[in-house]
């Protein structure tokens, strides 16, 4: 976790404090439910309750563990010291370490995906509201970073949107993937708890009790979740990489937005750089490297081992904050680029007309030209085009050939732009279900 | 692609032949499209389906592509060959080679599914015949490779159910992810094709048109698909590493198939050797290094660059065909598994009753010992059995503390092993719906 | 492997022939060493060489294979067939199938690293020649792809030099990490095979012996070798990013050579896409990606397990194979490639004269003004250049705060294009050892 | 960084008041070298080194920063306010902020590498006397899990020693790899600061002077290094795989030193979990995960763009931190971990002699009988002692055929533990040049 890629929010849920208030409501709903199947006194389950509202102090619990050397033995010895020990008695039965700590977690991860969900939402209401913006602004498309057909920078903020509203959907997937808990004992037998217990607690903590466990929840559900913020960082890098392009110096199609007080880099003031851009390309690799891991961490041995756990002390934090902070700067930027609508149209005319030329050669054919014929007479034209930087148009006007076959007002029609944005709305309309 | 390591069925979706067999359907399904709409005269498009069961000469596709340095233009030369260059003139019209190239990727990416979906599903029923076989055969769990409590090897088999079972539910969700076509031109605005094109297409091939595409179908896709097959594949050496440590010759709780013909090694012939799983765990590491390269993947230059397509070309049959011989191998591995009941409790017992000792603790602090107390009398009683591998039953029963702690019956009771099945039942109607 | 990613030189190293071959000569090394030893007959040592002109079939041994279940076993029962069973009886003595195994995919790595080591030889040879023909062909030096200050394509030719020259010593020690053999026996102990065999056969292969090995070598070596061929593919897309966007329509400084008789695109005959780069950025992908198994190997249990071998049959053909096709491709690349000069120097004046503007402002500071002051003399004049496309230089001589610090003639200087040229040679002999 | 597995020496590297100091020294000794060239006055140069002793005021830094939104701007205007402003003009002179920034980076990875580099000799000590304790401590060997041959638990630590020294050698390497600066200017240059303030400055701080940079130092340097720690990190996952693998509790030749006072499990207090080993093995996955991005970051857009620097930030101080974190845990189990050599016999002998097998199929053949009869004669016996755990030794003395080849001496000498230890010297002398 890095803290200038940090926004409070998600971190919260990273810090002492949050887990073990966690750890402490399932142990306090654990008790109920034991108390509901009589298996221990209701007086000292309800007892539990009166640390409701403390605020567990971190640092105590650190001294406890330097002595116990088990975390959950720690907090539940200062639990004791605020409800009573004799009350504290009954706490955890029958219980493992990781029926908390990995229950603890996926209610993390639920918290975080909350998290993420939101900003993917918040991101594609910046991305829509910039579609429309540019619905019609119309720029070149580019295949091979080479001028290919018009298209418009609203078809490029739709299709963003449709990649990030894909995302969501990975992601609710994702957060159903890891909305289970489990408190299954030792070896997930239920051996000295009820599976009953693990019912209520899951119901109160807005889980899923998980089918079948061991000692600890499987870790296909926690690969998968990562998989999944990979992917999403993944689209983060595609939308940055379109961003840098477009304010690279001899482009500047778009730009991040920059405030004039903003010092772009100590020597050039001139110069403004797509840094966000580019910090985003680097924190789109710093979540997805938290897949792998992810996956090694699913072979554990037997009923568990414990050494998916160091890994996800450093994932789960890291790669969860890192995309929060991600995709939040990446709504910032989107909201407030700068679009050079006139910028667009000097580089589509960088080799005039040239753009229009699958038209032409398509319209050739129809005309009955043969696909060899007509692919001569384009390039001839073309190769014109690119090395003197004649208009496309003239230098069709001006070839007998082409003129035959289409004619002057053929050839003229075929540099209409309404003809490259004319389905603009049926495919906002598959996007967005609005045109 | 490993030719040890691939399964037919799944190799024939890569060859050539299949491929040019589905860009002929989506060229063919095309012209009909364009017909309907009225682009190219009905005729035509009813003679490109003369070629309906011609068997494409891979060879003399790659003759012509030699010459024009082009795939698709070499297939269309070869289509013309078959149907005549006349009635061939308006195929492709109007499309660019990444609708045909794309769309037919994507069919191939969903047959593939479709394998591995069956292999899932073949998988998932030999671990249920295994589960219920094993249901009540009590072994002992293991954190950290070291005796917990008694489980059931039934639910170790349940386990890897309910994580394959998940998979089946990935890999559905991989398969939609992936079921998309394009057809909608240079840059995907539909200039030279229409929409109706895509729509009919796509019906005819089982797949829904991409909602908005650039020259190409959004990588994202493509990324979730692959880190699908990751997670899979981690499953697989999650389930391999099992049975790996069971074979091991200490454990010995089962092994592999082992047929008396086949020598086991050149120079050890008894040995038994996990060979199977192990290479499993190896073809896991295999599937999963296509994630990180299909999630570099998904940011493209603008409208598309082709830097994907090397990588797919690698990663595309290769992680499908793996992953088919893995599911494969796996299931017939878990199928004929040889299971050593006996070896499982002799293992159990290696320091006899000590696996009970959590049992015990919880008793006495239900009897009312401080859990400080309850801690010391099990531990001192279990480090003889661990030094002296005497039996703990007999040295809590000559535990005076202990004894009148729980009383003799109380401590008997401790060692029935029924108290660790009790709720295997339970378990099993969660993970198969049915006990 | 790709087969229209490979090159037969390499791809040979990887055949089942080479294979046989190698494990010929480790077996006939072998009696050799054992008859100097006594261990073996003298006369069957030398009958084992009658084989020595022999193509093993290798269908015959498949299929012997097939029956066996043991590759090696196969092999030995076929060379018995070749030099007769009484003579072949002592071949393989006191030695186990990985002896042979293991050092001969050791002799196939360092073969296959002898390629990469050559083609990186031929890849500087080419990156020098095209640094010195450019040493002073001046362009625009961009940070975050926007204008920094004039450079030269030398420097850009000299430092892809340089890189590649650290991958030579790369590939060279990795060379060295596995170019070692092991013929130790069952577990590394050399019990039934004396420790002199082992030396015998490594120098007749041209490896230095194993200090230690178990029943394998150890893989820290072969991860050590794959991380380093991950590095050179990293740089392989560091030079075929840079050529990509040379190449792009707006930048357009350079691009892959094109005859003019290949069709770039089905449809837009104009189009000069930089496939091959893009292609190479992909291969890079394709290459790095064996890195990580290549590490996950390294953990073998106890004196092996056979997980590695699956991966190794995947990843060591595929990666010296895509490598080896990439550096040649690339060198074919960087061989033929198009510079531009004139459009370097009309990118470069995009924004005229305003890279200058670090320059001036230094002069500034240099002459006394505050860094502050300097910073908004040159922020307002080249905001000016950057909004209205004005020249920086009229601006500044129109500006009087500039004049009164730099003067006009000291304002005229900081343009001349020999300010930014002057330390090219010192680079190119720091690089080259001659400028 | 994750706080309970980080070393202070090892996170301090990477506080904010190490790297301003570095940062401090580079500026000071740029200036001493721009004073010698006469390019400032020599009294501002001298005036810098005021702040020699000065601790930089972080948050006052980062105050600046708040404002300037740049950080080398912001450490330069606190430097101003402690050494003057006047005299401060002169620092950063010519230079751009990646001079700065780039070249501190570089000192403390190679800080860090040094102190890596000391772990390791820490643990090869701790490795070499284990290896020499236990060089004759008999055990059997193990392949596929599968009890194959005896060797000595010295020739284990032997093989992790010979593994952590290529290992050394490896981050040796890594070191002289980043060991370099630049001080070359926006696009590297060197147009407004002469070459020879790069040499200084870096014969000061202990680096070589990068031959040719742009505005960074080129990211295959980083890769390396960090590739370097990935197989560092893997062979820590080796040698942790192999005592976890010892320690479990049919094996238990092993264990993690114990103390009693420690609580292994809070429910099953008897277990004596190997949970550092297990904890080794995630942070393996943790270092190990930093390759791929670093790789990712070698291809920078044209002279730099900004993406490697959020990657950096995480896996520079994480993987450094963690690294070194786990060498020095691991010299710390190796040192105190707890050898049960009666264990090891016990195990040895699970089925009794069968580990001799292959000798005896050996000397089946050398007396004349052929491979397959010799085979088979093993191989009944040996199946016999697997499925009735009777004593291999006696079963061969009973078998006619057996005793007709070897004689009843022959067989006997054929169990002689001796045997398989002959060369164990040899092999010490190799890895540690004494035996």
């Amino acid at each position: 976790m890095i803290s200038r890629y940090s926004r409070p929010e998600m971190v919260q849920i990273w810090e002492p404090a949050t887990k073990f208030r966690i750890w402490y409501e399932i142990e306090a709903h654990s008790c109920d439910a034991m108390a509901d199947l009589g298996v221990i006194p209701r007086e000292n389950a309800e007892a539990v309750w009166k640390a409701k509202d403390v605020e567990f102090d971190v640092a105590r619990i650190d001294e406890i563990e330097a002595v116990t050397k088990h975390d959950v033995i720690a907090f539940l010895t200062h639990l004791a010291e605020h409800v009573g020990s004799d009350d504290a008695r009954f706490v955890h039965q029958g219980m493992t370490s990781s029926d908390v700590l990995d229950t603890c977690l996926n209610v993390q991860l639920v918290r975080a995906a909350d998290i993420l969900i939101a900003d993917v939402d918040a991101l594609l209401a910046a991305l829509k509201r910039r579609a429309f913006e540019h619905k019609m602004t119309v720029r070149v498309g580019r295949s091979h970073g080479i001028h290919a057909e018009p298209t418009t920078m609203g078809l490029t903020f739709a299709r963003f949107y449709a990649e990030m509203d894909r995302n969501l959907r990975r992601l609710k997937t994702a957060r159903e993937e890891i909305a289970t808990g489990a408190i299954s004992g030792a070896v997930g037998t239920f051996a000295n708890v009820d599976p009953r217990v693990e019912e209520h607690v899951c119901a109160k903590l807005g889980l899923t009790p998980e089918p079948i466990s061991t000692q600890v929840i499987p870790r296909d559900r926690h690969a998968a979740f990562f998989a999944a913020l990979g992917v999403v960082a993944s689209s983060i890098e595609n939308i940055a990489t379109e961003i840098r392009h477009m304010q690279r110096t001899e482009v500047l199609e778009g730009a991040e937005f920059f405030s004039m007080g903003q010092k772009g880099s100590s020597a050039m003031p001139h110069k403004k750089n797509p840094v966000l851009t580019e910090n985003l390309t680097g924190l789109g690799r710093l979540v997805r490297m938290s897949v792998i891991p992810a996956m090694e961490n699913v072979a554990l041995w037997h009923e568990r081992d414990i050494s998916h756990s160091s890994v996800e002390r450093g994932i789960a934090p890291d790669a969860t904050v890192t995309l929060d902070f991600a995709l939040h700067r990446l709504t910032g930027v989107i909201d407030k680029m700068l679009i050079f609508p006139e910028n667009m149209l000097d580089n589509m005319n960088k080799f005039p007309g040239l753009v229009m030329s699958q038209r032409v050669l398509l319209a050739l054919t129809q005309a009955g030209v043969s696909r060899e014929d007509a692919y001569a007479m384009v390039q001839r034209n073309a190769l014109k085009v690119w090395e003197e930087r004649t208009d496309f148009r003239e230098e069709l006007l001006a070839d007998e050939d082409v003129v035959a076959a289409l004619g002057v007002e053929g050839i003229n029609e075929k540099f209409d732009l309404g003809y490259h944005t004319k389905h603009v709305d049926t495919i906002f309309a598959r996007v967005f279900g609005e045109a």
